[in-house]
């Protein structure tokens, strides 16, 4: 199989400053492609060493993708790096200068000289337009092979990539993958529902992902395999199941907010505005989600409406029903979400780290679940803003 | 300067799956030694295409490490692949095999024949002893090099490489880092107010990354120059530095919150939760923030005491200030802070995408600042909570 190459430019990279997340992210989306990733690098921004890195990827790779290094300081050095690697001049481009100067001024402000670079490009490059940046990609098309070069914050390379991924006309395969969510059920757990379905043969292969809003099933292989499978798998996990692919919880809430005409409200404690944050990153959030309020004091708990004789014992599961029905109220939604427990780093009220009720209350009355969550505050937190959102799907 | 090659094995790693960050821990791990990584690799557990990587790494080294794939799995390959690159052949050492055996029969069952091979090394090697696991590492000393071989979860691999990594008597080197961290000034203004002092020599090296949180000016090199130079940076800089290191701009607002004895309070509108979610991350928070409002809809900004008038703009300096005042009132805090703008992906009340206002009430009155932000939803939304916690400590 041919090969794809995938070098994130940075020495903050190397380093762990900035996490390298882009490699991995763009990996995956060359696996429906035959297409082999062997390896991805990290390289420090200088040229000499970059350089050598280019081209010996070249060399190897039907395609070579880079991400990073497009900005306008001096160790933004990957225009110079990918030109001498393959013998070509850096050259100005009046047109997108022109472009550039033209972003800054909408912005009210000079283009500063240091930006001039971000116009400059080797003749062979085409460039890629950057809707969220100064920073315009290239695309290289050279003997039979593709070069393409990203800037490196995702908002960014994201959407260019989009718009260049399916131009490179890249050689197919026949590979599905799906992806199936589950919430409620350990690993373990899974692999014995499964039993000889999760199978790990050449032509199909079953695999399982814990992540913090559930195991992810994931099932790889020739296509009619993967579909047949999954659906078998579907079956034996029933609704643990709570969406497939790309799906969030917070998607899959939405989605049963839209269906129902229902709207929702929320009140966090441990989460902090967690649940809000989750639930408001989706576009369109606005037309189902009142609002919340953090009561991360008693003092706010009772001011929203959570009866006295419930604040002495917070984390318990009356107290979160009784949060989750004072929110409901409060704002007259019919949904309403609610959070208690114990972050961390220390126990609370008798309660070891981990200890967590979310609660749900809508037309029907109001329900708890009490979890004893692993991991340090941060993985407490997240864990429980899917576990209240999972009781809305699940 | 000699080079370190770090190496993390596993195609999980390249597809992220698992994150790799333990090739950017064991860069920093050097950052003291008068070593220079100029890249790290993630390879596939593929024998062939490893040996290739590892024999290219090993010419160019003074030192290698290779993380991963030292398991007793048919995907584990590590061992084969350097044996072929290094020239060597790899040998069943029985003493270590009685020793992995014993470790089995301690934990009540016999030892799996799959696990017989990590009692395999070269001769060149000798082991290094896992504390926390059946794989033991390798430390190999020829012609002038160390190769040093680690298993890849960090409970196993952190001890044995702070064991081994004094004794390989590596290049010293007098090394400093230090990160200043700013808001308000983009990467190119600083480069401009910096002047001269952007210095990118061989003893002393500047650089700027731009984050959510703002750019971070990271000063590396010669201790005393690192030390001199960060001192002159920071008065060019002035007020714009709200901390250095590893601070988070939350944290800078828990200082100064802590050394007033003063409380906070939230009304987020865009940002939904997510600055509660920030400020709430820092264990302690309770011990100075009271709570929040999520208001996410009209209704709910008139519910929490932001007064009729304002609500026909909510994306203005005059909303942002009413909501910081109403939620100062409503927990009765000393500060409170206020998001209110258009996170996307569409615009609103005629402003563009990015526009956003943050606000800060206190016993001095309110304040506002205004925002045009770059970047998606979720880019929009940070950086809006990034900007309402600078209100307070820039
Ligand atoms: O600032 C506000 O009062 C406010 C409250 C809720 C939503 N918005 C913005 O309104 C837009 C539509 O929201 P949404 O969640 O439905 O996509 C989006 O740009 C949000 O950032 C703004
Ligand atoms: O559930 C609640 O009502 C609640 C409200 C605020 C804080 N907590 C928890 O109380 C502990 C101390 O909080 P903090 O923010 O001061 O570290 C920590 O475990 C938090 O998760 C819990």
């Amino acid at each position: 199989m041919e090969r794809a190459e995938i070098i994130g430019v940075g020495t903050e990279l190397i380093y762990g400053e900035t996490l390298d997340t882009n490699t991995a992210e763009i990996a995956r989306s060359l696996e429906a492609y035959a297409l082999k990733v062997e390896r991805t690098l990290r390289v420090v921004d200088e040229p000499g060493p970059l350089a050598r890195e280019v081209a010996e990827a070249w060399e190897r790779a039907r395609l070579l993708v880079l991400s990073g290094g497009l900005g306008p300081t001096p160790d933004d050095v990957t225009r110079e790096a990918v030109a001498q690697a393959l013998g070509e001049p850096l050259e100005l481009d009046e047109a997108m200068l022109s472009q550039i100067e033209a972003l800054f001024r909408a912005r009210g402000r000079p283009m500063p000289e240091a930006n001039r670079k971000q116009a400059m490009k080797i003749p062979s490059a085409q460039w890629l337009d950057n809707p969220h940046g100064t920073a315009p990609g290239w695309w290289v098309r050279k003997a039979g092979k593709d070069l393409v070069l990203l800037p490196g914050p995702p908002s960014e390379w994201r959407p260019m990539w989009q718009e260049v991924l399916p131009r490179l006309a890249l050689p197919q395969r026949a590979y599905a993958k799906r992806v199936l969510k589950t919430w409620g059920l350990g690993e373990s757990e899974i692999v014995e529902r499964l039993g000889e379905l999760f199978l790990r043969g050449e032509e199909v292969e079953v695999g399982t992902y814990p992540k913090v809003h559930g195991v992810e099933v994931v099932v790889r292989g020739r296509e009619d395999l993967v579909a047949e499978l999954s659906e078998k798998i579907k079956k034996k996990l029933l609704k643990a199941v709570w969406g497939e692919g790309e799906m969030t919880l917070a998607e899959a809430v939405k989605r049963r907010m839209e269906l129902e005409g229902a709207t929702l409200a929320t009140m966090e404690s441990l989460t902090g505005g967690l649940l809000g944050a989750e639930i408001t990153r989706l576009p369109g959030a606005s037309r189902f989600y009142l609002g919340g309020v953090v009561s991360y004091s008693v003092g706010a708990k009772a001011r929203f409406g959570v009866p006295e004789e419930r604040l002495a014992k917070t984390v318990s599961a009356e107290t979160a029903k009784a949060m989750a029905e004072a929110a409901r109220t409060l704002f007259g939604a019919t949904y309403a979400l609610a959070t208690t427990g114990v972050a961390g780093p220390d126990p609370l009220e008798g309660e070891p780290v981990g200890t967590v009720y979310v609660a749900v209350a809508g037309p029907q009355g109001a329900e708890a679940r009490r979890y004893r969550f692993p991991g340090d505050r941060e993985a407490v937190r997240l864990r429980s803003v899917y576990a209240a959102l999972a009781l809305l799907v699940t």
